[in-house]
């Protein structure tokens, strides 16, 4: 069990399937088994509802062990009864709302570590919608949807909870055409690889590494590091973003993509079946 | 004037300023400068509104000999009145609408051989929205914003005017969030370029070949001659496209672009004056 390649990452676009197939949400329950779930609704202001939502959802999914992480302000992540509701943990599902209230409200608190001590010893941790946003090292906070990147504008950037390294992601992707903001955030520093994933969408990714798709939408994959020329430093403010040779990937269920050699992938029958059957389609 | 590496196409993503400072209305002006333009209304339903406001604002711009070619249905095309609004005309702009009804009505004509002789001899073909779609060998006719492109469903395309070969053009790009209808249609033949053109904003196609951009918004261009992978043959019906190894250049003002070598560049001052001075920023 304490085994860092073990370490699992559940980064879902929002409004995942929670009523047919929940091919997304199956696959996590299948990953955590008899494990200890804590759901953790800090970026919400709706936190009871949301809560008694995955818990249902979770529990027909036969997860057992399921705890409610309410943290609705940060002395909340410091005290002695959230510690003892991380305890025996093995997996924690942030929900979405605001991604801003997850990292000002847990950033460096006990209950940070912990996320961080269960993540590094093998276990899992999933978020969707502002849930998702916060895994990297940088998360998007702000810019509009359905426009190009305008140089000096539109565009918070945050320091997100620093689970995986060298990516910014985004969700709801295609649904509120974000391309614009996603390309933004890559222009300023190319080292990271951009992903976009939309709805009902996820990416697993396994040991830090290695990201497969599920659900019924896509994910962009944005690798800039060949970019030629951009005019994210120089241009004119106001002025659109203008950035050469971004290598795109669009990848579906049954992609993979690895994230240290920058390649994608047909997901081999070996793990295929690995995936169908942890997602259950078998049945 | 009877040279083909002068012959030019202005294409506009849609919505282009007419009230401000008209940089791609006036950069079309001051090209023609003497000649003569028609403005071809047959893509829209309101075609005396339409040529009106294009008159009124193509008059202020210098322009002085500006004819009506007003085509409501296909016999129109054909008509000795409309071949002799074409007589000695020197550039066509085609105004927004639906694309559909521009090639249904024009296709073979008379008057579609008429454009494609004074494009050919030299002069300018430009087209805002529908006027833009339709450059192409194949245009876009439908297809949801804001969604990923699933197989099988929502792509429309349609044979196109062909002034321009082996791209695929789309409008109102960022602004209606249609990247994934257009790597649609770069997944079915990756031959052609997707050039996506944000609102307000205009490339320049100097001799079939170099292309400029112009205007306040940003043109994506999506280059599938390096794909390895893609699901749009063999994939299941409704799932996602998946393809592999797309390269991506977001060009705005300043940036030029070859579509024979696929490479995109900065103008040069050279370059950047000629277009400071038929723009007429220089005022």
């Amino acid at each position: 069990m304490a085994n860092k390649r073990n370490r699992t990452l559940v980064i879902i676009g929002g409004r995942e399937d929670k009523l047919g197939e929940k091919v997304i949400l199956r696959e996590i329950a299948q990953r955590i088994g008899a494990g200890k779930l804590v759901v953790a609704t800090v970026a919400t202001r709706h936190p009871h509802e949301m809560y008694e939502e995955y818990e249902h959802v979770f529990r027909r999914l036969g997860v057992h062990h399921i705890a409610w992480l309410d943290i609705e302000r940060r002395a909340d992540a410091m005290s002695d009864r959230s510690i003892k509701v991380m305890e025996d943990a093995t997996a924690i599902f942030f929900t979405g709302g605001d991604q801003l209230r997850i990292t000002s409200q847990l950033g460096d608190t006990p209950v940070f570590h912990r996320v961080v001590e269960i993540y590094e010893h093998g276990g899992l941790v999933a978020g969707t919608s502002a849930g998702a946003s916060v895994m990297g090292e940088t998360m998007l906070i702000s810019g509009s949807g359905n426009e190009s990147h305008r140089i000096g504008e539109n565009l918070g950037m945050a320091p997100g909870l620093g689970l995986i390294g060298c990516v910014v992601i985004d969700q709801h992707f295609a649904e509120r055409g974000r391309m614009g903001r996603l390309l933004g955030s890559i222009a300023q520093n190319p080292k990271n690889i951009g992903i976009g994933i939309d709805e009902g969408t996820a990416i697993v990714i396994e040991g830090g590494r290695q990201l497969y798709v599920l659900g019924s939408g896509a994910v962009y994959i944005i690798d800039g590091s060949g970019v030629t020329e951009s005019n994210i430093a120089d241009g004119k403010e106001g002025s659109t973003l203008s950035i050469y040779d971004l290598k795109l990937h669009v990848l579906s269920q049954g992609d993979k993509f690895d994230l240290q050699k920058r390649r994608p992938g047909l997901v081999s029958t070996a793990e295929a079946i690995h995936v169908e059957q942890t997602n259950g389609l078998e049945h």
